[in-house]
């Protein structure tokens, strides 16, 4: 038998019997292939991931609320601890408003005539169906939300869904239902949740409509991205692991990612990446977009240490079949955590990065070294010692 | 609100908790997309296919023995009485047998060098590894098993598998082991296991090779193909339904199907096409390859019962998810059946399809009605009045 | 024969030849799937989309600068006057520096080692290879351009991009290079260039960066979403068609589909979408998420007028194949047009936007009626008569 | 600047002109992703694949003559004398007939209601639609060709298609039609052409109908998988390369990769697999299948000489884009060569595999060395040394 063979795991699965968990089932029939990336991604997210303090950053897209991903998933992870904080696009956090507003969405079929339901106003999401009321009345809902004196100001997309999340939780109570909206969890459990696209959806059209009129909100991007930093900065200075849990791709993958070449590359502050990846797309590789480049493509990029490129997963599924299995097992596999409440420490970490920044960053070319082999003793915060080649 | 909407359940799931059974997760988190997808294949299965006396083929494509899913799933769905009959490639029966034969396979990585691989005398499928051993010891049982004289004539592929079967299962008793062969679980339930590509495998390398030495064993490709239709039209003559579940697509797909239009479009029988569709698949339908055509496209051919189409289901994931969690579902929720033991009456079906096609067949052109309107009573075996166009 | 067939030409391709040119070969032998879905985009695109005055806004997502299509393809369709708008991923218009700053890319390979790669400096993107020297001189080049006093401001992007553009094609000029960046052809030929996520790239991170120093340039999320609905409404308001060329999908996607719902479901200003939709893409729609989502579905959320959907094309390949076929096709087949020069036109249309709407639009829940009807004379501009339902 | 990046030529395309040939599109503009991969076929081809007497086999999956590929491309290539064998799924076949027998067929639409169309009796693949009489007219040539004496008896699947292609010839002929028809002009090129699935097809069927009846025509699987082995032994014993021109997946590119293993791991026999590979297809590798397996895959198999997996190619691509692109790329670079008449030496090729079958051969386990480095001199035919590990 060749050596090689003997660093795996014998591939014998036990027969599948009735009435099964879903952890049991993961853990004994998914073997090869997605399968296998699938219980990869259960292990790494309930055994790595979140172990100790460590940092747990999730990226949405895909059209994951309107399927009912945030209540049955996304927001039982947040209460379990499980994630930190959160890159959204502007739709999920828009199609997340109509659960915490207590409207109506159905689960339809993708065949229906489109001409027709132009008609008679019904709105499609592949499947999704519902009433095109139901966006003029989140439209209204957001428009008069906003016009709250606390809105009137220019600020990062965190604080604007942290305070837009205290209007959803108002609603939710009157109507007396809970848990149905990630933006309210959010601001209940202190988790950040930023858009990479603040304009990019019928809230940030909203908010554009209404600076029209006399409306004075305004997103502060620079904010966003440096506060992004400022979050992977912290927890890796001090010690603690950083991960990003990927649905999709698109840009909030993007901008979850980039956290670390803003360190490194922009900043000149000495980073090795972030610790653990798992995705979770239908993208594939070889068209080139980021969607679905590869966890090593970000190795060559700085975004991800090196060193744990092997722990690192993609899984290629739906995301309707694999984010409910990943959080099935990962509720049973794993003791739910303390809330680590991130925004309420929003200004403190965007101070230590900005001095940070000030002590090591320049206008002129950053002179960098790549410096890929591992440091002895804690992981970041190091002088830049590298010189330029 | 709209009428259409009225016609859809609302989509509200509940939150996802610690140590659900699969099958509530699935009915309870799986509302959109391919989660959807598969929570309706899982309850077309259960609910529909195999209700009553329901015949159930299987297509399989895809290496999915080697990923373990003979052993996890499929033996265990035919054990159950769900499973019927069986097109599969022939590489999916050959690397069968090196789980019957006690044989060692490991769960692996995609990422290895394969010349190396070569060198070190490893094979790989994706991320499964064994020794090159496993392909030589299993070549070598087949050319020995089939010097037996039983296997000295020209014979269908169900047959071949039936002999081979008892082999395997003769081993598998030798070792102790058990319930590890899709092969040997086919002879003992009498479940007709076919491949549409005789050739197309090591098994068929080996039979080959032998051919040129004294072997007589050869293959009867005309039987498979009529075999296939029997099965079916036995099936719908006597009322029952007749359904495919096809994990990915390729040959076995089109032979599943295939025999619908054997039965209306070569010889001139009546009949509706198939009842139920449900396929598992990464095939998509814009590059026009059969593996991706939808059931609709089915429906235009007479593959498929056009009432029926509501109820077919394609559900786009990597069988080696949608496999083991359809299996999970599926045994909790049904009662195991009684196996039909479709093997046994082989010929007399064989002997039915080939008098009803003796009265209506001709070497001349067919003549044809498409009538798609529901026939009043009994489902075929009707004469056809159609005329030629 | 079935009179459905009648409708259809005949699919009888003439034999391909040497030496064929790229338009000849789509029109002869490009007849059914995918390959038919190119054809019917070229000549969607140099026949209708671009016919008289349409307007013809591209949105950009995959790694194409990268891939060299900024010069090859995007330049020569925006000089010939067939690109009137953009909305582009951060990272096309960072890695379109590299071009017109004179830095070099390589063809290389998907399968190097990329820890190796991290070692070496080198920053992969699937096969294209290139220095970390590239990255860090590109962010001092745009570090030190937007010291400039006219940068010390809050801007949209398309403000932004026409800045930046000068200080490339400065660049360009100054090494004797031309026609490599699509920044500084925008710049010269007046045409607006988006982006929907300004802080998620290396651009937007040197600017937030800069932000820390003493950097005024903030971007402007409402004016980019509020310009864009306004070229969009200008162009219908005055009998244009509008049309959008999708390259990808993600969030630039959605950001020029949503200029249509801006207007009437955001700003109740009555319209019936888009004109024409023609999108390369290798996202599915069964996966629910934007990208992927069909013009079908677009009709019905309103961004797509339902009369032209049997017009909409989407073409399921990698633009790295699709771009290069349409560009050669279109500049073969249509006489260049008199660039638009719509970034002279900014404010204007930006002001009539804004009286339209400060006449139509409300706090409270727009009222709404989709008639899907064709309207008699002109396209838009209507007063809103919909009733409440 | 990294030593790495100097390997890779700078990636710096010129801009696209009006009326380019497509030659000078690829080479000029596709430079990165698939559209490389699509370059990089087009030389592996038109350089390597067809150089000297280099043997080329081709295996078709997808519906490729129903979109008229057969006459647009794959007939151009076939009498260019750039493909030497074929292995194809029945299908493909069963519709080049229609062609072959100036039957109609459409370039319709993909989104036709399908219950219509069958009540209709129009058959549709995706987007060509044709008449069901198509079908029964095509059924009856083939049940009406096949009672001719020749076809009384067993034989391989290129015998049968090349007596098949007489008859298909003979019609184009009295229809005053001509190079429409692979089948026809396979039977004139004398290029065998095999099937992997010989029941899988309509083709198929009505050979197994008629065998209900009184015909002698049965199909020697056989005969096939020993054949196709017997050219490729023929050529690589005579110091020819074998390429392999793979267009989508499925039985048939096992089948014309499984010719390698059937020389070595089944008949003993030393060789180090085909030389290049070539394959264009929308399968994925990630779950596992073998359509989507790459050519490093098959390097752990022995099916691919290690040494020119560099040279390997797989184009992500829908085959009605690569293939026409291909083909006139081939076309424009390379001179025609003599057709090889494989079909002429099929008995003196079998033979020459039986011999030394004969000598190296065994009923027992084979004995193997894999010994990946490069043989002195000749490439094949020598004595297996191996020693069992």
């Amino acid at each position: 038998m060749s050596s090689l063979n003997k660093k795996f795991p014998r591939l014998l699965p036990e027969p599948i019997k009735k009435n099964m968990r879903v952890c049991d089932l993961i853990d004994g029939a998914f073997k090869a292939y997605n399968g296998a990336r699938l219980a990869e991604a259960c292990r790494l997210f309930s055994g790595k991931m979140i172990a100790g303090e460590g940092l747990v950053g999730m990226s949405l897209t895909g059209a994951l609320t309107p399927a009912g991903l945030g209540r049955s998933a996304i927001v039982p992870l947040m209460k379990a601890g499980f994630i930190d904080w959160i890159i959204s696009t502007g739709a999920n956090l828009y199609h997340d408003l109509h659960y915490g507003l207590g409207m109506k969405l159905y689960a339809g079929s993708p065949t229906l005539d489109d001409v027709e339901l132009r008609r008679e106003g019904v709105i499609r999401i592949y499947d999704v169906l519902f009433d095109y009321d139901v966006l003029l009345d989140t439209d209204a809902f957001v428009r008069q939300a906003i016009q709250g004196p606390e809105f009137q100001r220019t600020m990062a997309t965190d604080e604007f869904h942290y305070l837009l999340g205290k209007y959803v939780l108002e609603r939710e109570r009157k109507l007396g239902i809970k848990e149905t909206s990630m933006l309210a969890a959010a601001h209940q459990l202190g988790v950040p949740v930023f858009t990479s696209s603040p304009g990019d959806s019928s809230i940030g059209m909203n908010v554009a409509a209404m600076a029209l009129r006399d409306s004075l909100l305004a997103f502060d991007v620079n904010r966003d991205v440096n506060q992004t930093a400022a979050i992977v900065y912290d927890a890796k200075s001090r010690g603690l692991t950083s991960s990003v849990f990927i649905l999709g791709g698109g840009s909030p993958k993007n901008f979850i990612l980039q956290t670390e070449p803003q360190i490194q590359e922009v900043m000149g502050i000495e980073e090795r990446g972030h610790d653990y990846f798992l995705q979770c797309t239908d993208a594939r590789p070889d068209t080139g977009g980021l969607s679905g480049a590869t966890p090593g493509e970000a190795v060559s990029w700085g975004k991800i240490d090196p060193d744990n490129l092997p722990d690192c997963v993609v899984c290629y599924t739906d995301s309707t079949i694999s984010l409910p299995l990943i959080t099935a097992y990962v509720l049973s596999k794993a003791a739910p955590r303390k809330p680590r409440r991130l925004y309420d420490s929003r200004d403190a970490v965007m101070e230590k990065l900005r001095q940070q920044y000030l002590k090591k960053g320049t206008v002129e070319k950053v002179a960098h070294r790549t410096d890929v082999s591992k440091p002895k003793r804690g992981r970041s915060g190091r002088s830049v010692t590298g010189t330029k080649r």
